[in-house]
């Protein structure tokens, strides 16, 4: 079935398309194009979508080098000129909403990080949920006017995910109704802001609130950094950037050291907690959603991930039916490395879990926002699981969506190592996930937390809730499957999952009991359990996401082509995931080794069914060339004369004898030349 | 038990030592230098290293900025300065053993790769070991003197591992009495050889021999490639750079095009196969250690994936000791991260397989120096296991030490992340050792095909030989232990693992059987298993490596205290890989889930055991700092000061106002504030 999407991807529009790649598009069971529907919502929103990705893609403005041949102050200063562009056009087009300004940043980005993006993300949502009617009148239009540019400073060198620790603070000075912001300690400078060092001329700042002698915790103030004439820092200010990265090369994370720099007390934000004039701390009224912010962002890796590893599977699938190699049959030629079991078992189970990890995505989010409403009509209840999953599962993802990012990479062979793949620039990138925003370990543990008490509450006679109810079925013994063909049947998967995690969990718990019956303090003994409540945590997570996936699948609005297509990934998803982890589900015998082999032999023959449809698949991402910015990704297949083309143009070779040659190599050659003739 | 280790490795011996890290060293259990001894091989080795080191360290020469600092060019042409300083200066000092070079050099390098390093290894190899006496009368010296400066020319845009696949053709001309040699495709370009771009003056070329009409295979030709006068490429010779990668950003991985380009007879390298003056082919006489320098490289990588975990685990472990966060007892302050449970869960076992790796390593030379003496002796027997080993072993090192270094850097939370930490470097710069010198899928493969070749030995009635004997062991049914304390017997390990390869290797010989007897043809049937055949390399090789890291505590030359902290990492890298690979042990019974329970609690009372040493036992790699180029893993503790002086330095922070805001933002602020006013 021919895709109609190669006009609208295609860098290059008018190249024949490798007859490798064609004949895999010539040869899918089913029509990508619904399947891109599917993903983004709706025909509408597709079209919609590819529309304001045109108008990025047509505008010559954006049109600049890889970013991979820039030196770091090109491309910062580079950067800076297309946010700024961004911002404009798209004010000028009328483009308001959200995602679409982030289909327009895309693509107008390239390969190249958004620019100034925590202005319209941290800092409005912060502005936008913690000020007071006044505040909210003075800065959030200024925002959205853009009349200042600001970053969310929360992060110290010394402190990261311990939010307690933080270490900056904001003394009230009644005398002159101010805030003194002051980093008493080296390691208490704010640390990794995004734009913070060389960009923005205001922060919203966490520092601990200390008036009439007595700390009340971390609050948050709105502090200008930068005069707006000259932008030369204010008094009692220190910024620079923080040096260059693992990627990011583009953003000047910074720091930001006070020497007692005062601030207006307007300028604490007082939607919830207040400081009256003279001093009086007011504590906020109510429960609040104080982390909403970072929950929020967390909520949106989730489906990042599932993005970003669309993106990975994209270059190495597209790259995998166009490189021949060695051979399969003597005399037959060498066959597409996507012919090779090893190398499909690298693809295609990161397919499947990119569409899981998508589906997931779609689910924190609505997540979230029922939380919020919830929130708002003040039932606080959902809070806990709402924090929960999604710290458990911006772990879990973002965890083995990276690993899964360098898998593909090497699945490319030594050129996958090449900037031009597009894979170290992704890498770089999106490795960060694990650590910023909670970092992945932590948040586990957070995520243990809760099941620990999901556990005490069920065992103290409250119902399991919600997600948790499974943790109050019956266990099951065994699993009923006995041949290849039961372990098809969602409901054989999701038992095995479901057991695994209730198993996990449950022993967990009582190990717990067990360490604290022995005598150890119960803070002590949470730290010796670490290894089973990682482990319980991930079990959890991983049975949310096959979870998930199957119920997307049940409310699919697709084509029986489609679905069916999805139904393997599906498969491919569950199945890999139990042949992975095969010790989780065989420990307590709930499946036994023969069941295992079963296992193998399905996972064997879902690699098969997958490989016709293996680049319809990603051509359903609907990825467009100059977002992927990856010569070995592109839509028509043709990577060599790229990649000739692409390194051709590298500054490197501008030069056909460089100035080391000059300066060390001919004289040092001279000389040994000019000894040996003695 | 103090260390005195401190004045020979700190970057700045006249700091004092963080508090935190000088507790650790105190409190160790056996004294670090005895340890290093035992790595390097006595001590004198490590005084004649440190002495050799210090030549470097002390040289003003090579005080340069951090390469993260440096634009491509600005690194490539100091790298190339470096280079050919330290060639002169090794020779002044009369330092002419490859080892000692190597110590030397990885000084002077900082973090830096080192460049031109292919001339001396594979080239010169190659040189001494494929050339007729005449030749090498002719090169040799002449490349030892380092009159030119030459690469080794193998791998092409389309084709990498699989040799047979290369498709430079080499066309001899009997009326010139010369070769031409031809890129007859866009694929056949080379690509990727390291110095090949801008640097080097001549490349050992693979390419397809064919004369009289006639192909006979890749063979080797000594290539100029430009001119000693001016640097110009010669007649019919393209060459460039191939753009920017992950890594190596110093290193002028290059590409050569030919076109026509004609060389002198005598430049095929002639010490086995020949061709005659008029164009008659003369065979090899004899079996041949054809892919010697191949293999040589890979054995080589064994160790150095031990060396890499060393760095990663040396930076890590310092920094968890004092980097501290959070809470573990309500109100005792903020521990040491490294007293976490779940940190402690990723320093140690990535920490014991550096040293499991390191003497994989050394043994893996040790075997490549004996069947290079077998071979000399006529014996060829030697070769398939020693190959089969060599690929296996730098798969699943490299593999395994590449996502060590990974999880090590996220150990160092978001810190990680910065250069600082010396982790982008050192993981962008190790991570092609999974896909250079043989992609590690297809060596694993080739592994698995010397597996099953042994097994079919074993069943015609061949009584199974050297490193396979395990393979003849009648099999037990199920492991013995039944307490914690049972699975500290190395026996008890090792049978366990023995058993784990055996039975994974003969459960896949027999899955190969049963799919040719169900009528798939040979070829396809292997790739059809290739799924069982890569866990039947994986564990041969994981067998291999607790193998001799046991073996080599046997005959270890070392303090009792010394040799009980070894013992403990052995523990730790066998107990920590049946926990993490758990399924493998249970899947057949020889484990219950009873015993991985017992693993799991052995594998939390080790990580008690390792604690208190985990810092001494890292200083013993006796890195030098300059050599880390880490200032999180410095060995005086004191990271943060030094992270801010660092980030102070960085060319970023050389402008307080930035071009960007000139060009960009101040007229965007300044419009958006006029506009809000009107």
């Amino acid at each position: 079935m021919a895709s109609t999407a190669a006009r609208a991807i295609s860098l290059d529009p008018d190249s024949k398309i490798n007859p490798d790649i064609q004949k895999e598009r010539d040869t899918a069971t089913f029509n990508t194009l619904e399947l891109t529907y599917v993903l983004d919502g709706g025909r509408e929103i597709t079209e919609r979508r590819r529309y304001v990705e045109s108008l990025a893609f047509n505008d010559p403005d954006f049109n600049c080098k890889d970013v991979a041949f820039m030196t770091r102050e090109e491309a910062y200063t580079n950067s800076i000129r297309i946010a700024i562009l961004c911002i404009k056009k798209l004010k000028a087009l009328d483009i308001h909403d959200i995602k679409e300004q982030m289909w327009y940043r895309r693509i107008a980005d390239g390969n190249d990080m958004g620019q100034l993006g925590l202005h319209g993300s941290m800092v409005l949502h912060t502005l936008r949920n913690q000020t007071s009617e006044k505040q909210m009148a003075k800065w959030v239009g200024a925002a959205c006017n853009w009349e200042f540019i600001a970053t969310y400073a929360q992060t110290e060198l010394g402190h990261g995910t311990f939010l307690r620790g933080l270490e900056t603070t904001a003394t009230y000075d009644p005398t002159t109704e101010e805030f003194v912001l002051h980093s008493p300690t080296l390691t208490s400078m704010k640390w990794w802001p995004g734009n913070l060092g060389k960009s923005v001329t205001h922060a919203v700042v966490a520092a601990q609130l200390y008036t009439k002698g007595k700390c009340h915790g971390v609050h948050m103030f709105m502090v200008p950094l930068r005069s707006l004439e000259d932008h030369m820092p204010l008094p009692g200010i220190e910024l620079g950037d923080i040096g260059p990265k693992m990627g990011y090369k583009s953003i000047d994370n910074g720091f930001l050291r006070f020497t007692h720099a005062r601030i207006p007390r307007e300028n604490m934000l007082m939607k919830y907690a207040q400081v009256e004039p003279e001093g009086t701390y007011v504590a906020p009224p109510a429960a609040k959603l104080s982390y909403g912010s970072m929950i929020l962002i967390r909520s949106l890796i989730v489906g990042g991930m599932g993005r970003t590893l669309a993106q990975a599977s994209t270059i190495a699938i597209r790259y995998s039916a166009i490189r021949r190699q060695s051979e399969l049959i003597p005399g037959a030629g060498e066959p597409q490395v996507i012919d090779y079991q090893s190398q499909q078992l690298k693809l295609f189970p990161y397919l499947a879990m990119a569409f899981a990890f998508t589906f997931s995505g779609k689910q924190m989010q609505q997540m979230f926002a029922q939380s919020l409403d919830a929130v708002s009509g003040g039932n606080f209840n959902v809070l806990p699981e709402l924090h929960a999953t999604a710290a458990g599962l911006k772990a879990f993802t973002s965890s083995a969506a990276t690993a899964g990012v360098e898998l593909l990479r090497m699945a490319c062979g030594g050129h996958g190592y090449s900037q031009a793949s597009g894979f170290p620039l992704l890498y770089a990138n999106e490795a960060p996930a694990c650590t910023y925003e909670g970092e992945n370990t932590v948040m586990l543990l957070q995520t243990a937390r809760f099941l620990m008490k999901c556990v005490g509450a069920l065992k103290s006679g409250n119902p399991a809730q919600g997600v948790m109810s499974y943790l109050a079925v019956p266990p099951q013994a065994h699993c009923s499957a006995s041949s290849e063909a039961d372990f098809l049947n969602p409901k054989v998967l999701l038992d095995a999952y479901r057991h695994k995690a209730q198993r996990i969990i449950m022993q967990t718990a009582e190990n717990l009991a067990n360490t604290e019956k022995s005598g150890v303090a119960k803070p002590l003994a949470w730290n010796q359990n670490h290894l089973y409540l990682i482990r319980a945590a991930n079990a959890h997570c991983h049975l949310s996401v096959v979870q998930t996936f199957y119920s997307a699948l049940e409310s699919m609005d697709a084509p029986p082509a489609v679905r069916k297509a999805m139904m393997t990934m599906f498969h491919v998803y569950a199945i890999h995931g139990i042949s992975e982890n095969r010790g989780d589900f065989l420990q307590d015998g709930y499946l036994t080794g023969q069941q295992l082999d079963l296992i193998d032999c399905q996972l064997i023959r879902l690699l098969v069914e997958v490989r016709p449809n293996a680049v319809a698949l990603v051509d359903s991402f609907d990825f467009h060339d100059k977002h992927m910015a990856s010569v070995m990704g592109r839509y028509d297949g043709n990577v060599y004369e790229n990649m000739y083309k692409w390194a051709k143009s590298a500054p490197m070779n501008q030069q056909e004898v460089k100035d080391a040659y000059h300066l060390y190599i001919q004289p040092f050659l001279k000389e040994n030349i000019a000894q040996a003739k003695l």
